[in-house]
Order: structure tokens, then C-alpha cells, then sequence
């Protein structure tokens, strides 16, 4: 293979989920692709890093030539619901539902002492100043349903400096076109705790 | 979400078998990779096209220093026995069991009607003359098993200008691992009347 190539899917082959044959597969394809996308992909993979940084409000990601994100920079959004995720792409799924009114607040990480994540690295301090200076009625905590997210959940409910806040999380129970006969334990017994 | 991302991850959702998320995800996962990794990845698709091209004998891959590919160069492969594939990619998974030790001729496609390519699109003229000009015993067609494979090897077999020459086709049967009941008919009937 010409070493462009081989180089070329070795880089694509660092992509998560991705293995050897599809980055072989992937770069022969950027090959024959048209030299206008590819230039174009080369140029956004260049401008990437520069362009987008963090909100300086929420942890979430924006254009450079705003301090703050979309979501916190529009008025219409209500401050009293804070919903609390671990990353970026979280956000981006719930916010495809347009069932979230409210802001969001971006932690970063999880808890979890396994790959050596303290309270510490997560965007904690900012959380709890956000609860004690905005007027936040309700926090939800859309994190992972796993010991990580349990955790922080935890920690949070804990240290959160408003005592008396209504925090809630999101549910546990069968995934939609699931089975019940395959559902793991501890599925099955919040789906039927949390039956309606 | 940032504009770049947006525009990112709708570049890479042109890219074969990947759908929005994962391409949002990938997205995501370069942003915040090592920007070392970013650069090599955006200067090496930048290189890609201007520094890869065909080789002028069996029109295959190479660098651009080079007319002809490492195979066609290499003195050690069998002249006698030509593997003929559609793309660059059979190519590269033959080579990779290491049983073919003769050279190869890269089509660039297939004859089919329905997607309008006729026979005057393949590198077919190249291969005459190879049948003509080199000295070939065989010539192994390792075309995929379907209609547009058959009616390639059809017209090579019909219209090559060698007549005698010994021309052969992978065998068809069960893939390895796989299951009499899930087999298709003409799968079940090439395993049937190929046995050994």
C-alpha cells in the first residue's frame, strides 16, 4: 500500500469504533473521493481546535467569538431548571428532544475512582456557585445510569449548597422495543418499581 | 451546536457506513483529541490525492515518485499468473493471505448495465495487452459473486486475445463459520456441486 495510505488509516484506525479493515476501507474511499471535500475536511480538521472552546457559564461548546454558548446566551431559556450531564454529546441528546426549557451544566467527567476521577476534575465548583447566585428551582441529573453517574449523583444530592432543592434524575426501566426476558436485573426491578 | 462541528460531522456523515450520530461523535472525539493527531490527520488528507496515483501497468496504487506500484516493481512476483480484481481493496485483502505470488490488474469497476458502466470503463484495454505482450499462463478473475462480477468475467473470457489461455474464478460456497439453513439457494447449490 503507498505510505500516504497506510498512514491515513492508521490515523483513521484511532477513531473510536472504527477497526482496521473500515479505516482501510475509509481512507481508500478519501481517496477517490472529490478533492473539494476533501479540502474541505482537511481545512475543518485544521480550524477544529481553534474555533470551538468551552462556555464560560455552562462547560458546554462554542464558536470562539462567544464567551458564552448558545443556550445560555439566549433569554428565552429558563434559568429556574438546570440540567446537570457529564458531556457534551449528552446535551446534544437531549436537547434533540426539545423537551428541556431549561439550562444545562456540563460536568466534563464522572466520579470514579477506578480511572482515578476525583470530585475535583469535574466541573463541580462551578455547579455549585451556578445553584447559590442563578435562582434554580429543580436540577436534574441526566447522567449515565451506572456506578460512575450513581456516584456523582450522589455526591452532588450531598454537597449541593442549597439545601431543600428539588433534584431529580432521569428514570430507570425497559428500553423502548426492548425484552423483558433479556433485561438485566436491575432493569427489570426499576421498571417495575417505577411502573405507572 | 458550534458551527465548525455541525459542518465537521456533516462532512463526516458522507463517509460510507457511518450515520449522524456517529458522525457527531466522531466529530466530538476529534475536537478534543490531541491536537498533534489533529494536524497529522488535516495535513495528510491535505497530501493525500497529490501524492498517491496509479500505477501505469496494472492500475493499482502508488506513490507518486513511482510510475509503476511495489508489485508490478518487484522482480520476485510471477509473471505467469494474473489476478484480475475490480478494486484497489480486493487487492489489498488478497495480499493479505500471501498465497497469490504473480502480479495483479485493478479493473477500477464492473460491467453493469444498471449503473451504466460498459466494458470501454474498465481498464480492459490494458489487460489485452498485457495478455498479449506479457507471458501469462493463468489468469485468476477474483471478481465478487454476483451479476455484475459474472457478466465482467463473461466478456474478459470471451474477448480475451489469447485464446487458450487457462482461465480461473474463486470457488463459491459456504463462508467459513457460517450455516446450511442461512444459506441462500445458489450459495447452498455452488457449495453442493463444489464439493470436495
Amino acid at each position: 500500500m503507498p505510505d500516504i495510505l497506510k498512514k491515513l488509516a492508521e490515523l483513521i484506525g484511532f477513531l473510536p469504533g472504527i477497526g482496521e479493515k473500515t479505516a482501510v476501507k475509509l481512507a481508500f474511499f478519501l481517496l477517490k473521493s472529490h478533492p473539494s471535500y476533501l479540502k474541505k475536511l482537511s481545512e475543518t480538521l485544521a480550524e477544529l481546535q481553534d474555533t470551538v472552546h468551552e462556555c464560560a457559564t455552562c462547560g458546554s461548546l462554542t464558536d470562539k467569538q462567544h464567551v458564552e454558548c448558545e443556550i445560555c446566551r439566549n433569554p428565552l431559556r429558563k434559568t429556574e431548571v438546570l440540567c446537570v450531564v457529564e458531556d457534551y454529546l449528552d446535551l446534544v441528546s437531549i436537547e434533540r428532544l426539545g423537551v428541556h426549557h431549561g439550562r444545562y451544566h456540563v460536568l466534563g467527567w464522572v466520579i470514579s475512582p477506578i480511572s482515578g476521577t476525583s470530585p475535583s476534575d469535574l466541573h463541580l465548583k462551578q455547579l455549585f456557585q451556578r445553584i447559590e447566585s442563578e435562582e434554580i428551582d429543580e436540577l436534574i441529573l441526566a447522567l449515565n445510569p451506572n456506578i460512575e453517574g450513581e456516584a456523582t449523583a450522589l455526591y452532588i444530592d450531598e454537597y449541593n449548597p442549597k439545601k431543600g432543592l428539588k433534584i431529580s434524575r432521569l428514570s430507570k426501566g425497559l428500553p423502548n422495543a426492548g425484552f423483558i426476558e433479556y433485561a438485566d436485573e436491575i432493569t427489570l426491578l426499576s421498571a417495575f418499581r417505577g411502573r405507572k
